[in-house]
């Protein structure tokens, strides 16, 4: 079975097995302190034009989110988010497990928009009861979206400036960064979600890491102590040097980016392979994720070959289908697989 | 400079690597439902003789901890542990913040006894005003405690029984298990630990593994939906199959106690070697860590060629300093601190 | 100025405080163990006809609902509640302060059904993914809603099934019971929402009490160790005598339904007053809220006597304005309104 | 029987009940905003001599208690305490179910000093992996203290200075603020509690109300938001006037303080009775509670007429017994029980 069910089915990039290989007798420190997440740290830095950014290396993407989050929040202060967004649905209750509520925006293609965040705030604060509910204290987005889509930057600028008049932090999930910024219809840099939001987190485990993320901190404001909050949530990696080496490897040569462009190339080609075939797309992905709308015999067909994830049903007869590819999806299977719809 | 300051100065066993090396490309589930997961599992089972436990991978020990001890808790219970003990001391409240106290007992050498949990369960129950109290609701131990001392297994009947007798469950924090169980001292089996306690952790961290422990949880009543628990601290790892592959490699032809057994015997060389010197050691650890009383001259001497961790101060002249082995330590790197040590 | 904008601008029955002042200098235990407590707490089971019903008093709607949910469910669950429910709206995210999410459902008419919990159920369980989501762990309803609807018995009952089938407790938040059991619409008695749920409080704040809500715990299992759980939310009054008392008299010879009735029929008055001037009435209230669809005209007309409470915007010339009684509306406010409202 | 056990076994001052009753229905607004709370808060203010100081009231001890520490530490921070303190031992760990650790200090006489402060906190600092342990970020405080002794002005000062010379806010728990302030042996004014804190309440509960405490910010960084944070916890009294009645009552005309005088004037009274019988007390209490330490048979022959509090064992044959007088103790039992030291 070929598998495009998800972004993680794979190990990690060959090169980040190597390193560790490599170095795996060296004496270092440990929680994050070695001279690999040194050197990862500057890279990054470097990569965002942001040398005052503190950079922090945690496991994993609802890690980095909690941690995050309620290192923002004060207690009653609750997290703007799509209702479809990550936090609000497929982390368990991570965010209200620190105590803090997500209130969730009506998301349109996945994404919120500057004067969603606007109207909410405006709403709380012209309530003359509103210590009786959560004060908005933060803005959570994804980058690219859990289906896929994009910020244009006139949306980012917008978003970001309503934060701003509202005094609400911006925080981007990163957990697919590399394959949004490397979509054909990005016009958003790293540079840019470094300026417009004030902490964000560039994801690992979907791009090529082994596991980690790399959370940037730019908004000076929310630096202070933040080890003791990782480590306050089990998440300072005792052996740190894991995720520094991952992070120096993928932002050496502009590894990090040229593998997540070649699995946004395969998906784009997946997706043009349904449409020339008059199946229609759900979203308008332009990144890793494609999501078909198919029926029951289509799903049925594909499924003897391949692995992929049922989203949810579209109607009485068609499924919504995720197709993903990612760093190690490999030319061969796209190949297939793009045969295999023609031949739908 | 040589590295005795911690059991985490390497990465993990070759043998760990060669495997994650060898499987990178396969495709796999996430979440820990893989078949290097299963595989690991029916070996864990099988050591512990416990073939209805469930087993579980989560990345590292604070976050190990806090998810099992969160999830065996009622809202308005503590945890009794020694004041020494990792979670009581060294985990930046991870305890408390998932809202639960935790009710420390002055150890002795590390220990605790089962007549400690006995009278403080017993004077709980006898105060009239007990609902004013944190309730005891679950006892954690160490073995080996943090200061490298071991319970005898007739230590840990007489607590494991003091705890049903309170219907307490018993949590082993198993960070340095290996070490402990490979301890010329140690009369206790991995066996003995599955049957007296209702959930313990293998450490993988700190012997052998990249990263990782593995929490067995033998009592029925505390399995039920950990999975959501474990996800609901961020700690299920994406891709699981690295954990599963460690504890795979580690539970095959009984590598993980002959790597641990190594390093013990390399701690009990140099704690012999400070003992022959007349130097005065503080606890009796028979594991993989030794704790001298130096004074500032013989510090100073042995900084200049090793790194050891400053453990507190003993008197106004002497310093308690922590020699570690691990599972990496190199045989000619003791050799030369067996020298150093009687050059003194 | 008259105030119709709440159920709480008057302080409490005058044979409460009657009898608060016979018994001030009566010594008497703390915490809620004297007889005036327990002669309530009996009159209560007498009243619901549950004789081993556990009876805790609290001091407020927002403390009992954050005690008892935070009682009842698991860490990694959430309460099913009306979108509009109070503790998803009003309650400044006290639920999620407790670590828990409220999964809100959509209300018609201040009501969620059944098949809605079922089908909510029904779809978690499917997802093979669902330890990446909440698990529902209790449904929370109010009685009557908080726009002053009503459950049916037949719905209540079809709820209560839905609940046990899928083993989640039923909790019934009853701020306002004494006006939804005596509503001239009402086929529910008290004796049916001690049947048909696990845990309800009567509500004494908002309904003759200066404060306090009776917590009824019918369903065995969630009794255990209930005193801790208020204490530990700060929630366990010193001097309980004051609860104790105020209970016994409201359940004192029907007295809460006597003085609940009368601010219902005034409420039906009014009700009928803005009806018969043709003004549309938002939801269809037999309790002792009204919402009437004003204009701007009628407002202002009307808050030039009355104090009532802006509910939110109808439309661009109209909004939803709320009246209130309570047991303390005097009559003659109530004609005077009437009057006011037929000269609109 | 007589009682003597706590401080709690009488309701409230008689000219509360009458303003409680005068004013019962006048229609005000809820959550604490009507006249009667503005008064006594304009009163209070004057008290402490600090207009701009902010006051807001809440129902009871634990509640205003952990909604004080809640907002005022971050995620990773604890507060210290003395070992004996309220919060650290008779609370249910609800400063715990807010995510904090109590960092507990040992006492002696029940008082903490400035130089532990700056020990804990240097030694915190110190610590080179101090992100692993729980930063200290307040300092929690009884005056009097849990067993009845005072802080002296001097002892005050070098605690606040501590406190400042670490950026840790100090919080004065005064749930028998009134009977502290009006011991013979005080040299420490409303006025100084409120230049030496941060934060602080006025009890209420203890000392003359039915319920009820004063908390007041004095500190500017901290007042932001408190009301959202009050309704969080559950602890904004919907009928708020009847707390602000009670304060109202009480700093009119120095009532609090004179019957907190009157009660300290029997306590000391009760304390020369033993002392001049030759029995010993355990602590140096000049306020309203005395810790004598009977024999059994002295136990036994009070025990027919009073009830008294068991503290705890002092040796096989003595126990630590406590007497309380508060507002409510009458001259008449006092001289019973006087008469009765003298005769054992």
């Amino acid at each position: 079975m070929i598998h495009f069910n998800c972004d993680y089915v794979e190990a990690g990039h060959p090169k980040i097995l190597e390193k560790i290989v490599e170095s795996n007798m060296e004496q270092l420190p440990g929680y994050g302190v070695d001279h690999y997440c040194d050197s990862a740290r500057a890279k990054i830095q470097a990569a965002c034009k942001k040398t005052n950014a503190d950079v922090h290396f945690m496991v994993g993407g609802t890690q980095t989110n909690l941690t995050a989050i309620s290192a923002i929040l004060r207690p009653y202060q609750g997290v703007l988010a799509a209702d479809e967004g990550h936090i609000a649905c497929h982390e368990t209750g991570a965010i209200e497990a620190t105590g803090h509520k997500v209130l969730p925006l009506p998301a349109v293609n996945g994404l919120i928009t500057g004067d969603q965040v606007r109207e909410y705030c405006h709403h709380h604060l012209a309530d003359t009861m509103r210590e009786h509910t959560v004060q908005p204290g933060m803005v959570y987005i994804s980058f690219p979206t859990e289906i896929g889509t994009l910020y244009t930057k006139e949306q980012l600028i917008d978003l970001s400036n309503a934060c701003h008049e509202y005094d609400l932090p911006l925080y981007i999930d990163g957990a697919r960064l590399g394959y949004g910024l490397t979509s054909p219809d990005v016009d958003v840099t790293l540079e840019d979600i470094a300026d417009l939001s004030d902490m964000f987190y560039i994801g690992g485990t979907k791009c090529g890491a082994l596991m980690g993320e790399a959370l940037v901190i730019t908004n000076e404001s929310l630096k202070k102590d933040f080890r003791y909050i990782i480590k306050e949530h089990g998440a300072l990696l005792a052996k740190g040097r894991l995720l520094g080496i991952q992070f120096d490897v993928l932002f050496e040569d502009n590894l990090y980016f040229d593998i997540c462009k070649k699995a946004v190339d395969y998906s784009i080609a997946i997706r043009k392979a349904f449409e020339a075939k008059g199946i229609e797309m759900w979203g308008d992905s332009s990144t890793n994720q494609q999501f078909a709308i198919l029926t029951d015999a289509q799903m049925e067909t594909l499924s003897k070959k391949y692995v992929y994830q049922e989203w949810e049903k579209y109607d009485d007869t068609h499924t919504i289908i995720r197709f993903c590819t990612s760093w190690g999806t490999k030319e061969e299977n796209v190949q297939e697989l793009l045969k295999d719809i023609a031949a739908l």
